[in-house]
């Protein structure tokens, strides 16, 4: 794991083992915090120079701090659901979201937006690289994963637990200022860059709305359409 | 300038002179179609191997597509409000984001919720460097950029001209839906990463608002905040 914010949040959440932490002297960051905190979980910091540091990164972006921990564990789909009665459910669902920084992007919006989980498919998704893990900036430390073998199944889960799948989709006629349900147990679901709703995903949820654009551009980023659509929700549910 | 969008947005608005254009077969985008809107600006595409095109681009994700253009015009601060009086300024001023992949993201976001320009700082922002424009996916085409001598300044010039800053802060007490004035003329002001707005822009702010974050994660990327607080403005403007 590489980058100040993603082991710092790694640290503070320590809910995942860490073997080993780097910082570098010449990092802009302030390591020593970060040592503070590691220590407090019985860990030293071991200094190294940033050329070591740099032979090791594979984001080419750490900000001086890397660390080796146990792998994000992924959870089972109904564990996000139905297990706290006073918690209205707000997934996120990604059919097929494959860029890595994106898939960081929009776990860290939606962790600010207040989701409840975030549902990837098995094999068509951008896995948790450490690109994607230092994009959402200590997002994997608190927001569930669930990995899910399809996702047109997971969506009909879903909906027989009662929450709604809402597709998001520049196509759709509605916009998602006008949506229903947004302020009830709901699913944003949101398709692959370039690409969008599989057809499958896109038939199986309950509605499709889109984020309305102006201009000659074509389309807006997938982590920005995510970031719009999960506050959204927060913006509905807090009753504005 | 590298990546297929924000070369097809190059040669489709057409307001820059384009040099030269190389095109990698082994490209996963439609490279063809680039070589036809190429052909009608009477510009011809060379086929290059992709061990060419890597050694000379500078964002490592090139998508088999480069282009040497003019540099994109800056254009002056008072050109970007009170020339059509049909048009209701809508403006995003960066208070020194430095990242040029959240530069560009913004600039792709504000692109596509309608902003009428953008302002940035000369000396303490992120330039228009390669991996920006990339990001930008073709917004550097269509959006006016403004660069002004100072922040402060500008936001001062802006309301001689009757448009409202409004400063997006986590600090501020209300939230972005509560904002008034963001149907009328506006500007949205974003900090740096991390440090937020200067002092004395923060001041120089009509209003200050947030977007409300909840759960336990820091801060919303600045990418991130200004899609969400460009899409609030859109969806006033729409009457939603």
């Amino acid at each position: 794991m590489e980058g100040y914010h993603a082991v710092h949040e790694l640290l503070v959440a320590g809910r995942r083992r860490v073997r080993q932490l780097w910082v570098c002297e010449s990092s802009s960051h302030n390591v020593s915090h970060l040592a503070q905190a590691a220590a407090t979980r019985g860990l030293s910091a071991v200094r190294q120079p940033a050329e070591v540091v740099n032979e090791v990164s594979r984001t080419g972006a750490h900000q001086g701090v890397i660390a080796w921990a146990e792998p994000v564990p992924a959870v089972p789909l109904g564990s996000l659901f139905g297990m706290e009665p006073t918690t209205t459910p707000f997934l996120v669902v990604l059919d097929g979201v494959t860029d890595p920084g994106n898939f960081g992007a929009i776990l860290r919006s939606a962790a600010c937006a207040g989701v409840t989980g975030v549902v990837i498919g098995k094999h068509r998704s951008a896995p948790l690289t450490p690109a994607a893990v230092k994009a959402a900036a200590g997002a994997v430390e608190w927001v569930p994963i669930a990995e899910a073998a399809g996702i047109a199944g997971s969506i009909a889960q879903l909906g027989r637990a009662g929450i709604w799948a809402i597709g998001l989709d520049p196509s759709a006629r509605e916009a998602i200022w006008q949506a229903p349900v947004l302020d009830g147990p709901v699913a944003l679901v949101l398709g692959a860059e370039g690409r969008g709703l599989s057809p499958l995903v896109r038939q199986r949820c309950d509605a499709l709305v889109k984020v309305p654009q102006i201009g000659p551009l074509g389309s807006l980023n997938v982590a920005a359409a995510a970031a719009v659509g999960c506050f959204e929700v927060a913006r509905r549910r807090s009753g504005s």
